[in-house]
Order: structure tokens, then C-alpha cells, then sequence
């Protein structure tokens, strides 16, 4: 009994693979400081469930395949709030921003041609791609560097004649680094050269710290026919469960190729988007509170985890991630070691190793990425496991 | 600005493009009778409802990817009613029966090899698998025969060398047939001798009608191992607009790679699946209520039916469809003059043609497929419709 190639030669999530070494550490009563997923606890706005609650409709019907008007149209006010300008068609609501990317990819890529993407990447891109018979191509970035871009020359001679598109996360998962204007203008440039698509994964929009001011690849009139953008209202407004996302552009054409694909798999589930309309009418004052308890989240971790020897760490300015460079060989091995033997005041800290962020073989094997998704007393905590248990690591003869 | 071919050739949705002719007579205040669709009017089952809105959890989070365990029991329990015996492990919850089919394909297929199926087929077959380059091999059957499967010999015939797997619907979209034992097993000697997956599609496994004995291929012991049951609440519960579907296979190895896919796209919305646990859970009666309904149902439609002169239709014993064969030579060209030209009493219907259902060129040009979702009156008054627009649209001087 054979598979495919494409699902045989996926990864396993990393996220997800050390989930049972976790799990074992809590049947023994070990508390287990999550930094590895990206699961925020802020409260999803009440609006969600109230609509939700108040359906009322005997029979849960399909909906439009494009997606509901309501949500349609809060997406669109929305949007004007940061001056990106979206009608009606020129929005399909997905099913959360994975099949948002996943169909992207379907549409404009062959099996056998590729999309450049900044690498690390939010790991399932590579998945994704996998899946679908495409590669990914990338463009190295370097924490030293704050995991900005590289020249434009690098980036040209990254790509090659079956380049499709450039993907981006901004703000980055997992390296919580904003883009400059000027280096998305190298890439429009790039990308208006090389006649290549613009994926622009946007989900982490408002979490943007330090005052700097983001730039959206909506903004950017000179790319409005290739540019591509992913959003959802997962991280947005803590709503991971619904699984909302959506892909907006002003071509047409790709609207209608990826309508297709909606077509097919009919719709979206009709209470999740009634919900979904709610959070995009959210007064911006929620994301300015959320962004200013994440921002404080970044400060406190970042700090405690600075005081330990031998780690490289540029602080991050968006999402709610950082990539952080240990003193060891081999960063997977850590973790599992914290899992499986180090408590401290009967905790430990899980991380998620990041070599499965990177395409180019051998990178990132002793980094990981954290999420501060947790109160600043758990931070410090956990930051604080992650100190002693390095030590511990290391006093074990580990390398 | 290319885009990819699998997308490009995938044909839009046949049953949704004729939906601007319908919007425009309603917008004449013309009542439409919706023959097209399968979207029930049943009541969905209270404790769907019931249920979200006891959700009171301050964060609406991500599920497991493999589905919660709460739906994934209640599947177990509800399998058990039907002597099909699954275990937590090997059922995986997926967006919609639509998923979980795309999911199998690309799990099973690399791009060119290709899926044995039995025509006419549920049009969305083809386009799943264009999406992700993989064909469709037709085996051919016919109204005349209640499209029943011909013989092993026509079918070891239809497959070749890149033939990966065998896909049926059963109860059967579009074609309301049910499967003998007889010709379920010789499938299951296909599969054995050629080694191939059976993926069996039985969403409608409830509408069944006329005291038949349904057989679900998960009760076939001997190819237990090649065997992936395809599942969803859509229809069976009315819930289509929950998006909850479902695949369950014995063979640990192809949940494995399968899981790959449901940990990329992390899980299907947390709330639906509470929703639909409750459904799993729904009383025997309430299927038994609503198989009584669709029986009058379809017996009412096939005795107006029967009245056109010149159609060709066998009493379908399952599902809700039934494909009829009209004495015309474009049945998308008459579906187009009910819609545009022809009212009575102000109303026109709405039929799918089904040239869409077939991958064999030229076959059922000639004939539409009509759900049976609407009450007993509608469906009479509907049928009198298509009866009296054959009658002016033969007159206006068409074939």
C-alpha cells in the first residue's frame, strides 16, 4: 500500500511532535511552561459568542461560498482602518489562514516551481508547500541581523526561472521582525522584475511594538495586481478556534481561479463567520490593550532570558515570537532534555526547536523559538527554567 | 501573470454558475423551485444549537488536530450502530466531507496518477482532483441499468497502471443508487488484486429507501486494511453549514500520513465540532423521521416525473437525487430557458444539467440531476413546471 511522495515527504509538525514528552511530564504533576505554541490567553471579544448565541435559524444552511456579505464587508471597514482599500470580490473568507496560503500556493504554482521565502519561516509554509508538489525557496536571514533582508542582489540570485512568487510573514513568525519600507519596496521591485507574486501573511498586523510604523503590502500601489494578502482572525482576537482567515487582492483574475477552489469545497462554516463579522467591528482600543500587554510580555522576557550566558537575541518588534540562539549543539536534544529530567520548583519550560524553520540544511539547530503568550510572572518563570536548566544541560556533559 | 494549470483547468462549479440566471428571476419576482441543490430543509437537530451556546470558555482556542475527543466517541458510538467498529486513532475530523476527500487524494496520489470512479459522479470528485493534478478515470453507468456497476471485467478494464485507488459514493450523488453486496465485493477483489485504496464516500448512509439492506464497506473484513470511509453531518443531520466531515480508515499508516495534513492546517473549528457531537448523538428515530420524509418525497417527484413524455429515469433507492433523462439534446441549454424565458403561476425550476458529472466527453448531455429537498406540494408544482417548460421549449422550436 503506497502514498503519495508529496505527504510521504512532509515533516511531521514540529510544534506538535514533542506534544507527548510534554504530556508525560504532566501525568507526573510537572508543570509545563508552554512557549511553544502560539495559543494567546487574551479573552476573545464577548461580540463572538453573543452573535453566535443568537442564531436562530432552524436549519444550519450552507453559506456563500465567497464567504458571508457580513464578514465581507466588516473585513472591508476594517481594512480602510490602515488605508488598504478591499470591495466587495476582491475578498474570499478561508478556512482560517492556512487554507488561505494553502490554496495560493495550488493556484499559482505548477508541481515542481517554487516561492522564495525568508527563512526561518512559520514552519508550516513548508508543509503547505509540500503537500502540493511545491518548493520553498530561501532567503536567509541571521538573528545578528534582527532577521532583516538581505541585499537585493541576494535576493535575486535566490530565485530562479521557476520562482512563482516571494512569501512573507510581517510581522514574522517566527522571528518578530517588522519590514522596513524600503526593504518592501526591494521586494516589489523584485517582484515587478521577475514578474513574480506577492504573498503577503499579514495575521500578526497590530502586533507591532517600540511605536515603529508598518507598512502593510496593501499599501504598496505600484504591486496592487500581484500582491496577495493573508490575514485571520486568530491571533488578531485570540479566535485561533474558529479557524476564519481569508486572501484578499485587487487581481481579479487570481480571485476567480481561487473561487474555484472555494467552489469545491463549498463554504466555510456559517456560525463561525456570523462570529467572525463581530471581532472585525471590534473597537480598536481591544488591539491597542492587547498590543501593550504583548509589548510588556516581550519586554519581560526578553530581559530574563538576555541574563543567560552565552544566548544571542535581538530584541523583537512584532508578532509574539522571538528566535533565540543557545549555547548548545543541538537545540531539539534541550528540549527534550527539559521535558524529560528538568524540574525546577516542579516545573519546566517547553520551547520549540527552530531547525524546522529553515529550508537550508543544518541551520538553526541550536536556536528555538519562544511565544510570550503568558502573564509576566510565568515568563519570568519559565525563563528562569530555562536558565537553570541549561546549566543542568550542560553540567550532564551535554554539548 | 500565469497561474498554476491543475487550477486553471478545474472547471467552475456547475452546479453554482447558473445561480445568476436564478438571481435574476427571483429579482423579477419569480419563485424558483431549487431542484438543483442539495441543501435540505430539514431542522437541524436542537442540540447542536443547544450546545455552542454552552460554550462559556473565556478563549476560543485551538482544538487537537485530529478532531476533539468528544466528537471522535460520539463517531465511535454512532459507527457501532452499524456493526462498523472503529477506535480512537483511526478517525480523523476534517472541514467538511469535502476535506476529507482533497485529503485522500493528495495522500494517496502523486501528480498524473489517477482515481477509478463510477460515472455520472458528485461533480466536486473532478475538481478536488484537478486541484491537486490528479485524474479521474470513469467507469461508465447507466440510467437505464440504475447505474449499477458493470461487470468486474468492464472494471479491471477502466483502470491502468497508475491507477491508485477506487472511489464510490454510496448511497450514490447523483445517481440515488445503492450498491449490492454483490457488487461491493467484487470492488473489494479489484482492490485485493490490483492493490488499491477504496475510498468510499457515505455521507447519504441513512437514505435508503424501500426496505433495502444498506452495506457499508467498513463491514467488509477482508479489505479492512485498503479501506477509508469518507463521512459527514451535512446531510445526514442537516448540518451543512457546520462544515464537519470526517475520515476513518484501519489502516494506522494512512491516519499517519493523513494527520500530517490536519496538523498543517491545525484543526477544524472548535465550537462546530461541539455542535456536532450532539448530532452523532441524535436519536435513531430522528434519522428514521427523516428517511420516511425523503421516501415521500422521492416517490412523489418520480411519479410526476414520470408523467413528462420521453424521460428516461429509474426509481432511485437512495440519497436524495435522481438523474433524469430528458428528450432534449442540451440540457444546460433547457435549464438556461427555464430560468431566463419560461414561468407558470410565476414560478420556474431550477435542475442541474449533468454533463458535469461525467469525465467520459458527450455523455449526459442530455440529462439533469433533481434533488428531492423540497416539501411534497413544491416538488409537484415543480415537476409540473419542468413538464409544461419542456412543452414551450420544444414548441419555441428547440431539440
Amino acid at each position: 500500500m503506497k502514498f503519495s511522495n508529496r505527504v510521504g515527504s512532509m515533516q511531521a509538525s514540529p510544534v506538535r511532535k514533542l506534544v507527548p514528552f510534554a504530556t508525560a511530564a504532566k501525568k507526573d504533576g510537572v508543570k509545563v511552561y508552554h512557549l511553544n505554541i502560539g495559543q494567546p490567553d487574551i479573552k476573545t471579544p464577548e461580540g463572538f459568542m453573543k452573535a453566535v448565541r443568537d442564531f436562530d435559524e432552524s436549519v444550519l444552511e450552507y453559506a456563500d461560498s465567497v464567504g458571508s456579505d457580513e464578514l465581507v464587508n466588516a473585513m472591508i471597514e476594517y481594512y480602510k482602518g490602515y488605508d488598504i482599500n478591499y470591495e466587495s470580490g476582491e475578498i474570499l473568507i478561508t478556512n482560517g489562514g492556512s487554507e488561505a496560503l494553502l490554496f495560493a500556493m495550488m493556484t499559482l504554482c505548477n508541481p515542481g516551481e517554487n516561492i522564495l521565502v525568508p527563512e526561518p519561516f512559520y514552519t508550516n509554509y513548508n508543509g503547505f508547500a509540500t503537500s502540493v508538489d511545491v518548493q520553498i525557496r530561501p532567503i536567509t536571514t541571521k538573528a545578528e541581523e534582527g532577521f532583516h533582508l538581505p541585499s537585493k542582489e541576494k535576493v535575486l540570485a535566490s530565485l530562479d526561472e521557476n520562482t512563482r512568487a516571494i512569501l512573507i510573514s510581517n510581522p514574522g513568525n517566527p522571528t518578530g521582525a517588522i519590514y522596513t519600507i524600503e526593504e518592501m519596496q526591494m521586494l516589489a521591485e523584485v517582484a515587478i522584475e521577475k514578474d513574480l507574486w506577492i504573498i503577503s501573511d499579514e495575521v500578526y498586523r497590530e502586533f507591532v511594538y517600540d511605536g515603529l510604523k508598518y507598512t502593510s503590502f496593501g499599501n504598496l500601489e505600484n504591486v496592487a495586481d500581484r500582491v496577495i494578502i493573508v490575514d485571520s482572525v486568530s491571533k488578531r482576537y485570540s479566535a485561533c478556534g474558529a479557524r476564519i482567515g481569508s486572501l484578499a487582492s485587487k487581481n481579479k483574475e487570481f480571485i476567480a481561479q481561487v473561487l474555484k477552489l472555494c467552489q469545491g469545497r463549498l463554504c466555510v462554516p456559517t456560525l463561525e463567520m456570523i462570529g467572525a463579522a463581530e471581532l472585525y467591528k471590534t473597537p480598536k482600543s481591544y488591539l491597542e490593550e492587547v498590543n501593550k500587554e504583548y509589548c510588556k510580555r516581550r519586554d519581560t522576557l526578553y530581559e530574563e532570558i538576555m541574563k543567560i550566558p552565552g544566548v544571542v537575541c535581538e530584541k523583537p518588534t512584532g508578532a509574539f515570537y522571538m528566535v533565540v540562539k543557545l549555547p548548545v549543539e543541538n537545540a531539539e536534544d534541550f528540549v527534550i532534555f527539559m521535558l524529560k529530567e528538568f524540574r525546577h520548583n516542579g516545573a519546566t519550560t517547553m520551547a520549540t526547536p527552530a531547525e524546522n524553520f529553515y529550508a537550508t540544511p543544518g541551520l538553526g539547530r541550536d536556536e528555538v523559538r519562544l511565544a510570550y503568550i503568558l502573564n509576566c510572572d510565568d515568563l519570568k518563570a519559565s525563563a528562569e527554567c530555562l536558565r537553570l536548566g541549561l546549566e543542568a544541560y550542560k553540567a550532564a556533559g551535554n554539548k
